[in-house]
């Protein structure tokens, strides 16, 4: 029996998924799943792509099935299991070979593991797939990470099930080491800011409008044929217009609003703030998820506030103006998204190509949207201060679009709409719109009771404020 | 000559005062710097406090000059520092002795030092002490961390050295190893948010009304009288109302308004992001530093939009309004940060208590408020859903002042003013005020691409969209 290219470990829906997409592009594949008797439906289910794969029982069939140097993705859960599935394979593993881990790793783990995995001569690979089930079957975006050498090994094979961007493949090796699962770990950060801004918009439709599911999906559907386009929005129009089979009304409307997260969310905003990085849109987004599952604390507070007469504005916020303010807080979103990408870049020396990173998100993965490809041209051509909400193309959104945010957030805001994506999208926008903040006063009050110091406008090396000890303290 | 109570490292600003503080209440203290010119120089200004003062050039005299078991202060910068001294006194110490971290530390270097003490036979204390140089010398706020029965042999030293309120300390042992330093950090963060707030407050009053610094500063000695008094409105309208030696005009107007950080607002929100939690009025605090940092850069977002036409409502802000607005947006601040402490302790088993946190905030620390003794009643009575703003007294000042934020946020939003802090309040505040959120958008989309289930309002067991596979993918 001749030998497969590549291996693959797990084979629930996503590696499952991988594994027919690696054998579907004609590369032959051996597959391992530590429950026997998975592999073996697999297999059943496989149809004509059997020919192609290799079912293993064991891992050591699985290491002997192969061609050498050998490349074995492994698609388990994140964390523990990796390092298992690692060291369950190891002992069949010759110098040279090379391990993939594509699932959701935190990219600290990568680093750890290529690190260790090195020294025992063995190549590792942090390979990050966004594009759920579908994707993974029939096209993700693929952000890699390691050796650059090993990457060409398997260039080929990842190219090829990967999504395309008119024939580009939306699949790359992004820099060393850990560098394709943090690209990874942002983009589900930009996805957690983009689902979470979509939604905003939803409850305005739903709960100052009045308006029905189907109303808002249609409304979306509109928005997807303009400078919208997206898949989360395309997507959104689809949940939103589909029924429930068991009463008959709009799905959404008997989903408990409980968010669950996977936690790489949660996962882009500490590392951002350990970089020194605020993008707090995404922070606003996994705050949202995480308040949806205080459920009982916000229906208790429902109660509690019953009797608040919320004062309202005088106007209806206009669809266009929606649609404009979800196109502005969505590019501030990606500006923060780049800017994070960028520290990281420099933190751990991955030299990251922001254009590169934009460009595989254009197909097969959850972000992916018609703004992307301009997006890639203007990372390319050098974010101006590292903002995209200052490249040519997107200032010029910005300013059409903006003044809808400001409106649609001042709405939301007088009417008890909660907005925590949207107006931290705006108070993003204005601090960066202003040469003098107000930090000025921070300044004096940290030297005032912190002797901290501070910077003069003019220049001169006079440090500390004359403020006297006559304050009669609080 | 007689040994003294009680030892202390690092005669910086902070060590220096609370050295001072220490031998003003009667205990017998010894002192060592590393730089021992330092230690003469203190010796030499210490006055009548001198009696009470033992210097010491070495440690291993700092070591002897202590009654048994020893107890040592360190108040050096966090970090490595920190270690470096005790590794230079465990020579001297014996079992039983303690050495207590007075500085900045991150809980969890605390929580190590704590463990690797106690495996030689050493006690170590967390010791978190706030309220600046001037706390520092007549009456800091202290939180203490560690085993408990070490705090009770210091228990007179430090509750005589702290401040009171109304008599009592406002210095306590809090929960065990990192607890007292994982509280002065969510002091910290409570403080940025502050400090933010009463700066979002003076941008409106100086970019939107043209108010000079100085009449801003009596507009917060006004607000200094009345629910808002607190020692931050007070050292703020102290600060506005200072002139520059150098040029005569407002001392505020010639600093340069790049906040500098050290770390602890920026840890408390990555701890809490860890935990699971949100506090996005902390996080936009931290934010907010950070994008003052990058002036550059906001100087050239400010040419880029020169030509933004920003509409503004019609109304002005009202000083009524501001007030109230910075109550409520306080109010919420405080409550996210008290979810925090509960989060925390039932993370490391801290049982906190905190109305004695709150307490132990009254007096001494810089975020000491009229409102403290209240929020400490609220949280000793148990607050509803873990949310100071569902307590009684707190949900009644809620109702009458989320009205004021409402139009506030409004307002700063149509007239391009960032109040990233205040819209962040005003967002988590309307979502807790909602037992019906819009995540049930978010979970159809996550559903929908990655077949990650939800719950249904009816409880069936139904746990799936019926959402066809017909989508034509954008």
């Amino acid at each position: 029996m001749s030998k497969a290219r590549i291996g693959l470990v797990g084979l629930g829906v996503m590696g499952a998924n991988l594994a027919l997409n690696i054998a579907e592009n004609g590369f032959p594949i051996a597959v391992y799943n530590r429950t026997t008797s998975h592999t073996d439906d697999f297999m059943a289910d496989a149809g004509a792509l059997a020919d192609q794969l290799t079912p293993c029982h064991e891992v050591e069939t699985l290491c002997a099935s192969l061609t050498t140097p050998r490349a074995i993705i492994i698609m388990v859960q994140a964390g523990a299991p990796v390092d298992s599935v690692i060291d369950s394979l190891k002992p069949y593993l010759e110098k040279g070979d090379m391990i993939i881990d594509a699932g959701n790793a935190n990219f600290h783990d990568t680093r750890r593991r290529e690190a260790a995995l090195k020294e025992e001569g063995l190549n590792f690979i942090g390979m990050g797939v966004s594009g759920g089930e579908e994707g993974a079957r029939h096209g993700p975006a693929i952000m890699v990470g390691g050796d650059p050498a090993s990457f060409e090994v398997i260039r080929d094979i990842i190219e090829a099930i990967s999504a395309k961007y008119q024939d580009s493949p939306c699949a790359d090796h992004l820099g060393t080491d850990g560098a394709g699962h943090f690209v990874k770990t942002v983009h589900n950060g930009i996805e957690y800011a983009d689902m979470q801004m979509i939604a905003e918009v939803y409850g305005i439709l739903r709960d100052m409008d009045g308006r029905s599911a189907g109303d808002i999906g249609k409304l979306f559907e509109e928005w997807n044929a303009g400078p919208l386009a997206s898949y989360l929005v395309e997507i959104s129009a689809h949940v939103l217009q589909a029924s429930d089979p068991i009463s008959g009304g709009p799905m959404v409307d008997m989903i408990v609003d409980k968010a669950g997260q996977k936690g790489t969310g949660r996962w882009t905003a500490i590392e951002a703030l350990t970089l020194g990085e605020s993008p707090m849109t995404i922070e606003a987004a996994v705050g949202a998820r995480g308040w949806s599952a205080a459920k009982e604390a916000r229906e208790a507070g429902e109660k509690i506030y019953a009797g608040l007469e919320v004062q309202g504005g005088a106007h209806a916020i206009l669809d266009a103006d929606l649609e404009q303010a979800l196109l502005a807080a969505k590019i501030i979103a990606y500006s923060q998204g780049f800017a994070l990408l960028d520290a990281a870049s420099k933190e751990y020396d991955w030299n990251l190509d922001l254009g590169r990173c934009a460009e595989v998100w254009r197909a097969g993965c959850i972000i992916r949207s018609s703004m992307l490809d301009e997006m890639a041209s203007a990372a390319r051509a050098g974010l101006p201060n590292g903002q995209l909400i200052f490249a040519d193309g997107f200032a010029e959104k910005m300013k059409d679009a903006s003044g809808a945010l400001r409106r649609v957030v001042a709405a939301a805001a007088l009417k008890g709409q909660p907005m925590p994506a949207f107006s931290a999208a705006l108070a993003f926008f204005d601090t960066m719109r202003k040469g003098r903040g107000t930090t000025d006063l921070v300044q004096a009050q940290r030297d005032f009771f912190g002797a901290h110091g501070f910077d003069r406008v003019d220049g001169k090396d006079h440090h500390h404020g004359p403020w006297g000890s006559g304050l009669k303290s609080f």
